[in-house]
């Protein structure tokens, strides 16, 4: 049986488009939203793009708890959130889960992105924090939503960077990122390197800005 | 004429490699180094590097501070040093010229690499203010030395990012890129993207021990 995945803030664009191919790729998935009605009213609009194609797939919607709650694996999709008031009220559902941050704390002025300063170094290490029970990894932060969404794009000449302190935890990560983007993720080594990963989205959004583009990341001489 | 390229810390690994690249691209270029002797021999060797492949090439030696002055552009390959002090000896002969930060602050303990606080946030940043009279940027961080050093490597796969809060700088830094790589370099933006760039090293290192390669960053779907 294929792990059931959670994916908060999932009406969210990144949300939804990590849904989208995670249901496409036989995965359950289960939208969650702080509103239920439009966690499920995307979890339709999911079930209807990959009718479409050709897929039946299992997409429900739920609250964030409930959702989280559902899950085997647990993809915090939602806004960056400096309090941690809405992950730590996550605590309970997420127990026992592997959870996966894709949050990027990010803010923008006059010279452009720029990664915010978390006081736990990032925001894959507060929800480690605020999730004593789950095993904490980051990644997917660095997919573009759009070329996500559009199921045509090939996107297997990018990489998912993996992080977190559990090497099992990671090797999960590493076979999801695979079944969203058809390539495998690479294992970047601990959860701090979040503190890298998140900002560095920071720096695509710049360039996506400059050369008019959606770019994403590969590391090169690597085979994962 | 080209630009004489002086690479401060052209001694070590990354310096030196670097050196070679820009000599063999036509570019008079003069190693700097703490120790004279050291940066004249290095200078000779890669003299006898580049005549062993048909490139007559003007490489000198000079302690960093007289390899500084001699430079249009001078590049930053030197040893992180947290109190600046190394970097604050050189702000006058560094006075008018492109100052290129290639430091890496990085630290190293059980959970692997991982880049260092920085009070200044970045050492692109402390450069920055050390050297009020130079127009500095920050480029060269990802490139592997070794890979470098090999004269038959292909490094034109690979992206040089280049960050700096003057837009004229920046674009001499990407042709810089261009003639080390043969790829021209991409325009990340504000200086403050060093933040980002420079502990990613971290995340490179990290894929290199664990995949046993050279890792290099490419952006996908970026023209540069």
């Amino acid at each position: 049986m294929s792990d059931t995945i959670s994916v908060l803030g999932g009406t969210g664009a990144l949300g939804r488009a990590l849904a989208l191919r995670l249901a496409r790729a036989g995965h359950p998935v289960v939208v969650g939203s702080r509103d239920v009605t439009r966690a499920e009213a995307t979890a339709e609009e999911l079930r209807d793009i990959l009718r479409a194609v050709g897929v039946e797939a299992r997409v429900d919607g739920a609250a964030n708890v409930e959702a989280a709650a559902a899950g085997d694996v647990v993809l915090l999709a939602t806004p960056w959130d400096e309090t941690g008031d809405s992950i730590a009220a996550l605590a309970d559902a997420c127990a026992g889960r592997l959870v996966v941050s894709c949050i990027n704390p990010l803010g923008f002025d006059k010279q452009g992105p720029h990664g915010l300063q978390v006081a736990d170094g990032s925001a894959a290490e507060q929800a480690a924090r605020l999730l004593p029970a789950s095993t904490v990894t980051a990644a997917f932060h660095h997919l573009s939503a759009p070329s996500l969404a559009n199921l045509d794009k090939d996107l297997s000449g990018e990489d998912v960077l993996v992080c977190g302190d559990d090497a099992a935890a990671r090797a999960r990560v590493i076979a999801l990122a695979e079944a969203v983007t058809g390539r495998p993720g690479v294992d970047v080594g601990a959860l701090r390197q979040a503190r890298v990963l998140e900002p560095f989205t920071a720096v695509l959004i710049a360039v996506n800005k400059k050369y008019k583009t959606r770019a994403g990341v590969l590391l090169t001489h690597v085979v994962p």
